[in-house]
């Protein structure tokens, strides 16, 4: 028993991060991220950690933890929440950033439980959930690329535990919160025996840029250009557009916001008392094209090149208000997440074919991570002092690099785990596996949650490579033991030369079928069928396409119409 | 008519070089080269230029000139040669490697007619079609990654044209072969009509790396390196493989060359009198694991992560002679090529999970590019001085910053087009859009090539994004003027709850066919059903599955024995 963790998400890869903790048993899960598809789950809204698993142990659970309300970090809350229907301890910024997730999902009546994060060098009183008393939450104010980022500090009976959430360490932060390194100082002089810590930037030398510096270089590039200016940012990001709007101020323009994400995201930091967009700067999109171009920063969504965002829609002429021209200059303000690379690159080069100027999207100084690098994360190391030290949210290599910063800084005690690995902490913090677990990762799919295997996930991949064709094969008696068949085909994805090929398989269908016994099973008959085309496809085309197979038995000879080999066939 | 040349693959993309030549109405192709399928056409084995608009034009054309040996310049060949049965142009080095191709796809009998690249100065005689001999073709060494690359020089009745091909400018070639700059020069003081150049590097700026400075950077990592070291390269790229081999001498170990393909590159190369790695510096795969591995250099295909190439099958513990482990250095001297970053960040993780250390798929100095950067294409401009300029080879923005190094060089006549867009030039060099030509992309899929709507590209796509649902609905005579159907479905890729969905939109179906006047067409009742399926499917789960219809009607009631609503379901 003691005290463990799992992670089901997040270690071993960039995103959907999900740690679970169990003490004695009892478990909680800290944070609850989702992750975007990749290529070959491209078909999916969401990926999900193992919500089978979640619901397969919802007993063990007593609560849910959020770090921040970035979408790796609460993405998969309503699916989870669904499963779980325990507490949820969070800021309220950050609960809701999540609520609007919920609601989109129909998930309501949670019990929340705001904790709002602790700053100013003290750390507080912790948050004792009743169910388990002798465990104790606390947010600890960290820099990170949106409001209310915190670290979270976990008391136990055997020591403290600190899992840093998602931080960078920011000496100039556009909202003044500044990181509390007093409170690390002051954790790590009680004690720590534990510290997990984000090592998405662990690879990278140095220490990540401030955001004050990205906004003096955006305001260089602004000053610098004539007409209009075009920037692409994460909605999330309300540092980076308080940055922009002091850029404004600053450059005598108006900010206009396409994209309905930045509505809700500045709606929400309004609700709960956070400085944002000052209303009176901003001009409505329905207006700006008739605006004097050198008056106007124009701020978008979908940096990633997705499709129906703003700037994929401005890129390609289709969207309502905005029209890029050759007084643009366009530059993307966030990072070039790896994978995207195809469609943001295919976006600038449609957005220099309308003649706007693009600063390329790796262009220096105008995005910053949100991230620590390694100078950064040995800091905090040495602030904190753990006796254990484990590596999260990151791919592997990241995860051996961050470890090797730990080791050098002291630690002595250090283990690298991936998503599924168990792992047991002592009261002297030594650290050991203690069971792998098989998970499988969920997927929302349309309106629905599933397991590859419930989505026809390998299915779906062998149509798109291979096609598929459907045969009805309907068999009354023929000659003495023999069927007399009747075939029809379709098929969908697959090259049948102008039917050509349908009208040879159909033939070699008929010819095999009127040969084998009449005695023959529905099982026996579909195989033969089976085996028939797929050879047949293989040959000819070099495919294997799926194949769906209907045995229709008619036992009177004579009785059906279309006995004795004839035959339609019809191919979308 | 004059003098005109149509991209039809390769300017305003990456790869799937293919430029037409015509004069006076009779065509050349200038290269004819495939690309890799991106996410949306993965199912297929390579990207092809529009073979339907090659086919419709055969009469026009007399010949195909390659420049050089890479698969963006010779990988359609098999397919278009097919169509064309056209003289083809080539070193015979690069002819040897379309050849291995054209094997594969069993096509012979081509008039091979060679033409070996021109060097030290000279331009030569021009090699002149008997088919149209106020044409001459020339082939002028440059450097690149690849021996034998080549610019184009071709001279018509209104001046000479100059396509680059493939180039750098390296001052340090391993192979001795120096880019000939001084035939350049003499080319521009004997007068361009018309360059059409690289522009693949256009947008990095300065000059790209010598090969020489790459091999002296891997050979210091190789002597820093205590244990095994393990390279990936392209196979083709032969000068890089000298380089190895004078690092293994040098350093006291063997080379082992892991991945078919070296085995062809340099099979092909000692046939063609090219220097290649010496026999006794080779150890076999077979024995390498037995070799003391601070003796070894290993060099394996798969550098971008390829599943079935050497170093992804290592780096999952899958290679029969290769196993990696903690003594291995690996490093990866190719580029990271967009779009394959995600393959190739995992596959490396999964080297470092085998305990390997891994030197940054991007480290500095262990890779340089084929391709001129803005320096050398500046270079390259001022010693041909063309009266006009056509950036190809390249993304939009590429294209449109190689024009502005142009016009920057003192060329006043410049043009930017992309695949499709003939352009013309009149005898004193101005450039004229003269058609737009709608092309289709064409794929090799399988064993067959075929447009996407031969290959049912768009259903395959449905069917990977929602699925396939099949239905059988037969109809005999039920209450007056009524039917009594009986239905059968079948699904694949769909989530269907466990069948629970299946039974469901049964039951809709079998109620819905009972109620529709028996008069209703085939058209008539497969519409009904496949709104039925896509509005059932779009309300649960949120997706429109491909739906295939089967209607067989049965006339004398009485005679099915499954009527009136009994059924069966079946669901993959």
């Amino acid at each position: 028993m003691g005290l463990n963790f799992l992670p089901i998400g997040g270690v071993g890869e960039i995103g959907m991060n999900n740690m679970v903790l169990a003490w004695n048993g009892r478990r909680y899960l800290i944070d609850c991220g989702a992750k975007f598809p990749g290529e070959t789950s491209r078909f999916a809204e969401l990926v999900l950690p193992d919500l089978g698993w979640l619901r397969a142990n919802k007993a063990s659970f007593d609560g849910i933890v959020i770090t921040h309300g970035h979408e790796d970090h609460i993405g998969a809350l309503p699916f989870v929440a669904r499963e779980l229907q325990v507490p949820i301890y969070a800021s309220p910024f950050s609960y809701a950033l999540a609520r609007r997730r919920l609601d989109e999902h129909n998930v309501h009546g949670l019990d929340f439980r705001p904790m709002e994060p602790k700053a100013g060098g003290g750390i507080g009183e912790f948050i004792r959930p009743p169910e388990r008393p002798e465990l104790g939450f606390q947010l600890i104010r960290v820099t990170h690329s949106i409001p209310d980022a915190a670290a979270l500090l976990i008391d136990t009976p055997i020591g403290r535990v600190l899992h840093t959430g998602d931080f960078k360490v920011d000496p100039e932060p556009i909202d003044g919160k500044l990181f509390d390194t007093e409170a690390f100082r002051r954790i790590g002089d009680e004690g720590v025996l534990l510290m997990m810590s984000d090592s998405t930037n662990a690879q990278v030398p140095g220490r990540t840029a401030s955001e004050r510096s990205v906004i003096v270089e955006i305001e260089a590039q602004v000053r610098a250009w004539p007409g209009r200016v075009v920037i692409s940012q994460f909605a999330s990001n309300l540092h980076r557009l308080r940055g922009l709007e002091e850029v404004a101020l600053a450059t005598g323009r108006r900010l206009c916001l396409v994209g309905r994400s930045f509505k809700t995201y500045t709606d929400i930091a309004r609700a709960h008392g956070l400085q944002t967009v000052n209303p009176d700067l901003l001009l409505d999109p329905e207006t700006v094209e008739r605006a004097d171009p050198k008056t106007v920063i124009l701020v978008l969504t979908g940096s990633q090149g997705e499709r129906r965002a703003a700037l994929w829609k401005a890129a390609n002429g289709e969207h309502p208000q905005v029209k890029l021209g050759k007084h643009d200059l366009v530059m993307m303000s966030s990072r070039v997440i790896p994978g995207n690379e195809r469609e943001i690159y295919a976006m600038f080069n449609d957005i220099r074919r309308r003649g706007a100027t693009v600063l390329h999207p790796k262009a220096a100084g105008i995005h910053t991570s949100g991230h620590a690098r390694q100078d950064e994360l040995t800091d905090m190391i040495r602030l904190v002092r753990p006796k254990a030290f484990v590596p999260v949210h990151g791919e592997y290599a990241f995860l051996l690099d961050h470890e090797a910063l730990a080791k050098k800084a002291g630690v002595e005690r250090t283990l690298v785990i991936e998503d599924g690995e168990e792992f047991e902490v002592s009261p002297d913090g030594e650290l050991s596996r203690v069971a792998s677990r098989v998970l499988e990762t969920h997927y929302l799919d349309g309106t629905v949650t599933g397991s590859p295997e419930e989505l026809g996930f390998e299915d779906r991949r062998r149509m798109f490579h291979n096609g598929v064709l459907t045969v009805v094969a309907e068999l009354s008696p023929g000659k003495p033991g023999r069927f007399a068949p009747d075939v029809e085909l379709q098929s969908a994805g697959l090259f049948t030369a102008g039917d050509k090929h349908l009208d040879v398989v159909l033939q070699e269908l008929l010819d095999t079928l009127e040969a084998i016994p009449r005695e023959s099973s529905d099982d026996a008959v579909e195989g033969t069928i089976v085996s028939v085309v797929k050879r047949y496809f293989k040959r000819t085309v070099g495919k294997k396409p799926l194949v769906l197979v209907f045995i229709r038995r008619v036992e009177r000879p004579g009785e059906s119409e279309r006995q004795g080999g004839t035959a339609k066939k019809v191919a979308t």
